[in-house]
């Protein structure tokens, strides 16, 4: 088939040797380049609003993680197909996660500011809406031009556990009943089925044998999980401006994340009366959330789930011992690092 | 490759001579049914709440029109491979179907009930979103398991076009400026074609000749226009309990259609400038409806958007020339004659 795009840089191995996580990114900047090139161009409604909207979503500084490790797992893989293949799966890979936090900003919006701004709400929410719907549309139609069924298949079963996952953490909000097990299940579809599809991508697309596949299958995962806990935990324990959002958000809304789940299960019976009785009444959270930051403080809560986090972050990095020693699994591993060490 | 699933009936040929639309849906029960159960076999989350309202929401009296224009075109061009792909893929556009309207309902939604009833609406608007998206993914999945690209590529331009045409007529809102070429884009994106993919996907699963293909395309893509400007006079004429919906509800929602293009271009100087402050304003517009179907009634605008319905259905049946006379060709005829006379 003719390759989808005929521009696009020839890619070149990086340097060695990094020391620490923006090296990586340097390293691959060029990559990274060609895959912001390819995202732009895809971006071609007749219907200007849409490219308008799609374009101003898209570009709003997003790291291009899941980009990142797709093209990392191929390098490691010694992929020798068609570079651009990497490019447009990247791509795709990257629309849909902006397809996904497009539509998680309307359910979350929808929450926070009932009643204020109506008008711009209601813009926002058909923009994030429709427009998550066209990213979505974008992703499958350059999918399907590569025309590998296990590609198909790897993307479509992530797009299904993200929706299961959202759904489910959904279900769950308010509800203290609620397990680790329950919470690990919600990041597991949510946040890590895709971190784990691009991986496995980067090793399908280089023909890798099925043990390295299910290998960055199972790094990838890992490496989801942990970079989803820890990012619960700093929204009990970030800087405002370093997280980039409001902390508290999630009790606000009654999610019940890790960090809140072991506050529940370590306070002693009255100050689990008390966090019980927030996270039921939600809504009104925010004037609370100086207490459960407390008790937080107090029972070593984020402390847990940063350890969870770690934990994660080992289980993934071990899945890379079956690789051997080169900067692209340097650069996985320092990447595996930064999920859980970032903002602290 | 193994079929989807193995317990479908082998499906008969109806009794010719039909002598209604009614005795079309009854002679094709069976294959109907089999669509039914390949739907309700195939929401199967395992997050139950996803069943739930997927299941609901799926089950709530769809008429199925758009299963049955892909069973006919493949009937029509004499399929002879496996029935079970034509329920999968069947089901799989009803899916697409049913996903876009539960996004439609939250852009709708949000409009009309905004500021009451916000638990409700936050759930209605959730559930909407994410079991839209489930739905979207079940399809992609269903799809990409027949492996075949031609049939990918036509369901993911509709898809691309069904988003278009939304995100088109939502950028036109309350804008007096718009043309009949507008509305027509709008609704050949927005409705047409999805029914113009069923019918060109009976076709293609059938392997029929390129003219075939491309007869069957434009035939729905005339049948959805038709379609779609008879539902759009419908809101300015139905009686509300035939009609299912409140009437007037576009003119809320500032959704300049074919009856209101055609009030704007034929009333005098004065009116128009009523009738276009009416719509620049919305919101209120409901207090204002009256006022605009009697303006309506004196120019004959619902009358003229039938007859331009009509113009599309004959555009439809002129296409089915091609074929051979057949009980199948003439369902076809007897559903486009129905979608301009349904509820007259």
């Amino acid at each position: 088939m003719t390759p989808p795009f005929a521009d696009s840089p020839r890619l070149t191995l990086p340097a060695a040797g990094f020391t620490g996580i923006d090296q990586v990114w340097d390293a691959y900047r060029e990559e990274l380049q060609a895959v912001e090139q390819h995202i732009a161009r895809s971006i071609d409604s007749r219907v200007p609003v849409i490219n308008r909207a799609a374009g101003h979503l898209l570009q709003s500084g997003g790291k291009r993680l899941r980009p990142l490790l797709l093209l990392l797992s191929a390098r490691l893989c010694r992929h020798r197909g068609a570079p651009e293949y990497e490019i447009v799966l990247a791509s795709a890979v990257e629309f849909i996660h902006t397809a996904a936090l497009l539509h998680d900003d309307v359910l979350d919006e929808a929450a926070l500011r009932r009643g204020h701004e109506t008008a711009r709400l209601l813009w926002g929410n058909k923009a994030s809406i429709l427009v998550g719907d066209y990213l979505y549309t974008r992703a499958v139609d350059q999918v399907i031009r590569l025309g590998n069924s296990e590609i198909e298949t790897t993307l479509a079963d992530a797009c299904r556990k993200m929706v299961e996952g959202e759904m489910l953490q959904f279900s769950l909000h308010h509800n203290v009943a609620i397990t680790e097990a329950d919470c690990l299940t919600v990041i597991d579809n949510k946040t890590a089925s895709l971190m784990s599809a691009a991986c496995a991508l980067g090793a399908i697309l280089s023909g890798a044998p099925p043990p390295e596949i299910a290998a960055l299958t199972r790094f990838g995962r890992c490496l989801g999980i942990a970079f989803q806990v820890a990012d619960d935990a700093l929204d009990y324990a970030a800087q405002p401006d370093k997280l980039g959002k409001t902390i508290g958000k999630d009790l606000c809304e009654g999610k019940i994340t890790l960090p809140l789940f072991h506050l529940l299960s370590a306070c002693d019976p009255a100050d689990r009366a008390v966090v019980a009785r927030i996270i039921e009444q939600g809504g009104d959270a925010a004037q609370d959330l100086g207490a459960i930051i407390r008790l937080m403080e107090r029972h070593g809560s984020v402390a847990y789930a940063l350890d969870r986090s770690r934990h994660f972050v080992s289980l993934a990095v071990e899945e890379l011992c079956l690789f051997p020693p080169s900067p692209h699994r340097d650069a996985l591993e320092l990447i595996a690092d930064y999920v859980v060490s970032r903002d602290h």
